[in-house]
């Protein structure tokens, strides 16, 4: 059975363009981090959920590939699949694409932990969530 | 005896443009913010050593008005002086002006209350903060 | 017969906080001009195809003032009224809210001229864009 | 010989800052892209030198491995060099340390191509760029 994936729209803001005209390449780690709240969302969950049981999510690694230039006013249709799924830290791939056209505009990837508030180390994903990411694994 | 003023200088980066290939009109808020933290670098104190006294200092007005834009690569020069200090808040403005050519670009203020880090309410603005202020007050 | 509004709903997102775990005081003017946009879109027009006409539409003040913090994952609803129509500028206010709670957030306004991308000088806003700004104007 | 690395200094600033009170890890990209703006007027020329000759250099890469967080106020060293110079496109990588703790807090790349503004094929980089990387080179 080949995985689910999650997918968001959005819309290209004047904001995120810069002087060449195009998405500033930082502003899609920000369309990644958005998908990925939405997505928490979708699950039941959200960032404050994970930060009042003493768990923050901090990104070890982040990743992008440009194919083509994302432009004021496009809307973007963002994929996201759970690349890797281990116990203290997962990866997640997201494509996006202009939902107008398709064109595939980016890929990439973060890869978060999840880490004790206090100590700051990696600690267990908790099962509930695995549960859920399950069906969205490759 | 004319107030004194406080000045520093900063370079428009590529990530404060926007696609009409000037800077971004949020952008000329987050400069002068970057002008009161150098101004209160200056002085002393930064916003940690107040946050950990319990105090906070939210802004409850920001007003910019254009003038002439500034561009990527530009050298700008940022000017703050303390427009009114009253017990509780102070309203800092700021003039942005293109260093090489001494164009004035913007202009604007933000006035800044003390306030209670718990309670979230106005708060007085410690002695020790008003005397450094006073030099620089209209 | 009083005038039209037009709202549109946006989510914080972990981006536009900062280290006071609100919203940062700059990112309420993005929630402005993507309010703007949406109300572009709405009304039929975008700020490309104005550009595609040699008309740009550059901000000359831009003001907020700010009543309660908008945290992470809050759902805002921002409203978007024209204040003032000019011949050749216009004065947009905006009122920002959280949905959930009917709280107000924050107010403010920007003034947008019309501008000859050439020139750069002021120019008569189109009678097809008054057209459709009356019934949002107070 | 090994190569010569170019090194500037920022600041963090408060807008660079999330609700996690540290760095948004999008941010790490635009001090990377910072750094590489110094280096390019340390060397002479500029994105608006390239862009006025008809080559824009677009990032088709970008990654970033966060070890350490960086906080308001922190003082950063960004060191660049250049990991890879291929005919038509260079891999440049970053270090990023806490200057008065020496701490390394992320590393990462950009790898850019240069381009054809109008076509947006790759072309080759010109060679007084290409002699004036090569010190820098691995």
């Amino acid at each position: 059975m080949s995985p689910q994936s999650f997918k968001t729209s959005l819309r290209v803001t004047w904001a995120d363009t810069d002087a060449a005209q195009v998405v500033h390449y930082s502003n899609y780690f920000r369309f990644f981090e958005r998908t990925e709240e939405e997505f928490y969302r979708y699950l039941g969950f959200s960032f404050l959920d994970f930060r009042k049981r003493g768990l923050w999510f901090p990104r070890v690694e982040a990743f992008c590939q440009y194919k083509k230039p994302a432009r004021y006013d496009d809307l973007l249709e963002v994929e996201l699949t759970v690349e890797e799924l281990k116990e203290k830290s997962a990866k997640l791939s997201f494509r996006i694409a202009n939902k107008e056209t398709s064109d595939l505009l980016a890929t990439g990837y973060v890869v978060v932990v999840a880490a004790d508030k206090e100590s700051g180390r990696a600690t267990w994903i908790p099962p509930e969530i695995v549960e859920k990411l399950k069906p969205f694994c490759k």
